[in-house]
Parts: structure tokens; sequence; C-alpha cells
């Protein structure tokens, strides 16, 4: 009997020395480590007896058909990686749906919808400042612009796909048809802790976090830190300050919110002046997009007053939002029957993180997967899922996929 | 009868073209515009009555003898600036002192003292890391070392030196007998609003601050703004924010003191990213240093109180501390019956900045008297100093210049 946890640990090791130098995994999209890793990717597909092709966008599409069958579940994550990230995120979702459908075949199963593994070239986004060019080519979402974004070489995306063998002019022709869409079910870590603090192998996805991001900066004025006396300072930093304690007592204290100032940078920055500028950014994520919304108003309301209090003006600038997408039930629910039929219970998780799936969702009905990973480090060469604990996903996503025959 | 204000503006005017182009004054020691500044300022001292001469630190000395005396007073200030700063910081201090004694000498007073003008090179330290030689040299103070440091063209302070027709092996018998120093007394703005808000032109320093600087590190844990719970943050700018919080309320709420974090960096400072590591200073200033002491500690106390509520881990180092230098009753008292015969009161306050004043203290008594600057800005080409508070400062010097003659 096939050690499915173990035989996925070994495939992703493999894959991983598609990397560049350096430590854990660096693979940018349309390189020789992306040109590699299809390599590998391409044997697990034909090893499960998927037909093989790279699309357009430089997806590699394995898929299997069943006679009859109109409708298509299309199932899959991103090949590459950040720089020196680690062998799990992305790449494990695609080696998991593939074993499950070599279970299948081993099981000699006929399904009444046909099945694509997608492999996509680019989720993370860190070659080219964009990303999900696969993802977004399937679902129609794809704007043929981005093609003229550059790395930090000054190579174009275009420039880099043909190098690649890719015709990007044929990006548009790859859209599905929403009708024949099941849907898009993907597997990932947690990328969080909430599993292992639960101690469970796997979580069922409720919705991908909706985001939005404000720039704020506060203005005040500058002066000498030995020569202005305290009560005549207009310090932005320290109106900054009681806005970064407020943001972070609001996430804490509200249910379903996560908030976050990560970046900050002030002027003139020098050891012995007050500062007259503080630029930082606020960003709020919520599965709960009115959840969201009312932390929105309440930071930028405090923000105001934190000004008005501290005799310094700010300049407020909703710079990013994207709504929350919540899992559609008709994967869902046969998705967490299948992991409470393995672990006896299917925890629903918000998913904090956007990935593929979040494109996917514009072609039809979307569903996601979590698999815990130590101490929820992702992004880092210290990333880390178990063979148990894939080896469990293996065994739900066949589950799921029977489960899905059932209901088609 | 003379407009010693309206003169003073004059002079300043003109000498603020000896300056780099752009916004405001910037004249750097050591350069053409250092020279040019020299030219006129050696007319000003001609004008009054003054030998000059260029000594080996490249401090322009201007002094008048008396028959029989044997002591020297010493007054005076910089020549230079920062970049893009103003026409008042420094050169004022050296136009004001000539002119009382052209008033003095106009009178046809005769002193029992001598005295020296001293137009320095370098204080404000923005060409070389480092400032002061010319203060120092005359104190004692001065420390060969510093002629080998560089400024941002690669050329060292000893190059420098020589290209501009000096001998740095001598300066270190430019050095002043100390028991022939009667002290020395610079004028200044203030580099602040309290002369301002008092409604008066010129104060009276009680002693310049004592300078503690505290380099704060708070170490946390980094994670995705998106999967990581608030509970489980270790988030080193939260951190960080609430320490600068506590030192700005700390320094309101307590008499003498100023502190400022003037400089924060965090990592990875990205919008999605919650920060695993804050680095800040802390600037301490106070005229009393058992004040800045009890600060220093209760921040310190905070910092490390602060990283264990919030699971960070903090380094905590003393960079720098000075201790506070009072003012001597033997120039300071001379100095405020003048100013109070002048003004009707003499505002007795601090001097929150370092000065010439503060190396010149390692020779013998020190006094320092500002004059009120506009709106308290400087190092900005904004800086402004009327004529008419610069025409008492002349009457004020003159008349301390009396009030010494007495007491000796």
């Amino acid at each position: 009997m096939t050690d499915w946890g173990k035989l996925t640990a070994e495939r992703l090791t493999e894959i991983a020395k598609c990397s560049e130098a350096g430590p854990g995994v660096t693979r940018l999209p349309f390189t020789r480590e992306h040109a590699d890793a299809l390599q590998l990717i391409e044997g697990w597909m034909q090893d499960a007896g998927l037909e093989t092709h790279l699309d357009a966008a430089g997806t590699l599409v394995g898929r299997t058909t069943f006679p009859g069958a109109s409708q298509t579940l299309y199932m899959g994550s991103h090949q590459d990686s950040v720089r020196h990230g680690g062998a799990y995120d992305g790449i494990m979702g695609v080696a998991l749906p593939i074993l499950a459908l070599k279970k299948l075949k081993d099981e000699g199963i006929t399904l009444p919808f046909n099945v694509e593994i997608l492999a996509f070239a680019d989720e993370e986004g860190v070659r080219f400042p964009t990303a999900l060019i696969g993802s977004r080519a399937l679902a129609g979402s794809y704007d043929p612009a981005v093609l003229d974004l550059k790395d930090r070489d000054g190579i174009s995306i275009d420039q880099a796909m043909r190098a690649f063998g890719l015709s990007p002019d044929n990006i548009p022709k790859l859209k599905r048809n929403n009708n024949r869409a099941l849907g898009f079910v993907e597997v990932h870590i947690e990328q969080g802790p909430m599993l292992q603090d639960e101690d469970l192998s796997l979580g069922v996805v409720t919705a991908i976090c909706g985001i939005e991001r404000h720039s704020v900066t506060f203005h005040g004025v500058s002066g000498h830190a030995g020569t202005l006396p305290m009560r005549n300072r207009q310090d932005a930093l320290v109106g900054a300050s009681k806005l970064i304690s407020y943001v972070n007592e609001l996430a804490v204290n509200t249910e379903h919110l996560r908030a976050t100032v990560g970046a900050l940078d002030i002027s003139p920055n020098v050891v012995n002046a007050v500062p007259n500028e503080a630029r930082l950014t606020v960003e709020m994520r919520s599965a709960d997009d009115a959840v969201r919304a009312e932390a929105a108003q309440q930071i930028e309301d405090k923000a105001k007053e934190i000004a008005e209090t501290n005799r310094l003006t700010v300049s407020y600038d909703k710079t990013y939002a994207q709504p929350a997408q919540q899992c559609a039930d008709s994967l869902r629910s046969p998705l967490a029957e299948a992991v409470k039929a393995q672990l006896g219970r299917a925890l629903a998780l918000p998913s904090g993180a956007t990935h593929d799936a979040s494109a996917m969702a514009d072609l039809g009905p979307m569903a996601m997967m979590f698999v815990r990973c130590k101490d929820g480090i992702s992004h880092n060469p210290a990333e880390y899922a178990s063979p148990e604990d894939m080896g469990d996903a293996v065994q739900v996503l066949a589950q799921f996929i029977k489960n899905m025959a059932v209901r088609v």
C-alpha cells in the first residue's frame, strides 16, 4: 500500500532542489529553475495518468477526462516561491491533488466530471510587480497591459515569457467556460498557527479575507531636540505611535479582525531632531467585510482625532481594498465531510492571505483546504509540513472528489 | 549715532552671500565660501581696531590689547552653517561682539583686560564627522587623530586644512593659558521659542544642557499580516510605539527635561508583514544632570517592562552622555546686569543645544546670551533675528564688557 505522505514529502524534497543557490527555495517564474520544476511536475502528472500541456501563460495543465463528462473540476496551486522561501508554499498544493488522482486511478474510479490540475507560474509576485497571470487568464480577468511590467534586470514579462517558449499573445484565448466549471479547490499550508494550536492536520477555509490598506501620513513641525520645549512640539512620530497602539488594541479586541502597521518611515530620522513627518501603512483583513469596514472607519477617525489633539495634520488615503471571497458551499461541504471523515472534526478557519483561488473565484465556485505548518512559519527556509499531515491531505482530497462525484 | 542693529543686519546679509548655491546659507569649513567669509570678518575686525590673524585650526582671531592687561576675555562663535541653514546661527555671534568693541572704541574706553574675538571654522560638524576643532585647540582638548576624518568626497580634515593654507601640525601649540583666561562669552540665536513667547529680545543662559542618548532595539517575530492571529503576535513596532508615547509623556510632565525619539527604523518594513525589529533612539537633555539621570532610568525600566508584557526582547545601549555645563557666575552676573539694564528683566533659560562654549568651558569660565529668533526656527533658510533685537545685543555686550572692567 502506498504511503501517500511519504511520497509527497519525497517529491517536495526533490523539487525543492529546483532553486537558485542560497538558503531555502528561490524559484521564480520563467527561469531555468521553473523549467526544471515543470519537468518534474509533468512526470508526476503523467504518473497519475494525466495528459499534460503548458499553456500560453506558463501554467502546466494536467487533465483527466471521462466519457460523457462535460464539467471540469479544477485543482492546483503555484509552482513559484518567494526568495529564500520554503518547500511547501504553493508547490504542495500541486503535488497533493496529483497524488489524490493517482490514488483514484489506482482504485479504478470513474468520475462524472473531468479534472484539471493546474501548476501556476507566478502567484508570489516576487520577480515582477504583478502576479496571478495564470489564474486570471483562466478566469477571464487577465489584463494584457501587465506584459510590459519589468523585473529588476529590466526584462519584461513579455520578454521573459517568450524566452521561456510561450506565446503571450494567446493568453486571452485561455479563458474557460464558466458554465462548465465545477469550481477550483486549492490546498495550501496554513501560514498560521491555528491548526497546530488545535492539534489538527487539516482545516477547511471559510473565506479568503478581504484586505484594505491605508496610507497615513502625520505632518508636524521639526525642530532641534534640545532647544524646542516639550509644550511647543508638533511631533509626527508621537502621533504615529498613538495610532500604532490603537490599531493593535482594536484588532486584539475585535473578533475576526487582523490589523497591522507594517511599514513606517519618518523624517528627518535623526537622533537630535523632532520628527516632522511619519508615513505609515495600516492593513486590515477580515473574512467579514462589515467588520473590516467598521474597523477602517474607527482607525481613520482615530487618526484624525490624534492629529487634532497633537496639533498635527494627517493625510489619509485608502490605497487598496479587496472584498472577502466566501468559499462556495458546493465545494466546501463535500470537502468538510471528507476532512471530518478523516480527522473526526473539520475546523473552519479563514484564509488571511490571498491565493490563486482568489483569482479563480471569478471563474466559478472556489474552496480551499489548509494543511498544518510548523509554528505557522512560511516564506522562510524553516517552513515545514509533516509527511503524516500531507498523507491525510491526499486521503481527504481523494474522498472529496468521490463526494463530489456523488453530488454532480 | 550708529544704528548698531541695522549695521549688524547689513553685515549678516552681506556675509550670507558667502554660500554654496541653493536655498539659505551653506558655508562649510575650509572651502572657498569660508575664505570669502573670512575676508569680510577680517574687515569687520579691523574696523573695530582689532589685530587679526588666522590660527592653525582656521579660527580667525581679532585681538585688542591694553597696556598692563594680563588677562583675556574671549568672545565669539562659529562662521560655518549647516546645509541650507540660516544667516544668523553662529555668524551673528561673531558680528555682535565685534560691534560691541567698535562701540567701546568709539567711546574711547580703555579696558583692564585684553579681548579676543574668535570666528571658529567648524561648529556644525556638517562637512566632517567631528566639530569644535578650533575651540578645543584653544581649550587644550584637541585630539590630532581627528585630522584623518574624511568628508563625503574622501578629503581628510588634514588635506582640507592644508589646501586652505593652514599648518595643522601647529594646532597643539594654540592652547591658551587657563590662568589668564577671564572666560568665554558666546552670543547665539536661541533656536527655540521661549524669548518670543516672553516678548524679550535677549536672555541669559543658565547652563548648557547635558545630553544622553540611548539606542533601543525591540526584537519580536515577523509573520504574515493576514495569517498571524493577533494573540500570537510579537510585534516589535507595537512595543516601540508604547515607548515613544511614554518618552513624550514623561518629558511633558517633567520640569527641566526634554526627551525625543528622533530616529526609528523597522524591519522588514513592508505593508503585509508584522515588524520583527524596531530600532530607535532616545535623546534626553536637561540642565540638571539628576533630572536627566532619573529620566534615563525610568525610560530604560519602561522599555524592559514593555518588552516583557509584549513578549519581545529589548537591546538597550547608552551610546552617549555629556554632563550639563553650568554658566559661570563671574560672567553670568555682569551679563545679566547688562541685560536687565537694557530690557528691565533678564530671563534665565537653559541652552538645549551644544555650542563652541561647551568646548571653551575647558579653558575657563563660560557664559552665553541668547537672541530671540522668529518662531524658534534655526538650521533653516527662514531663520531670522531682527535688527532691533541685535541692536539690543550690541548695547548689552558693550555694557557687559564695562561691567567686567569694574570687577576685574
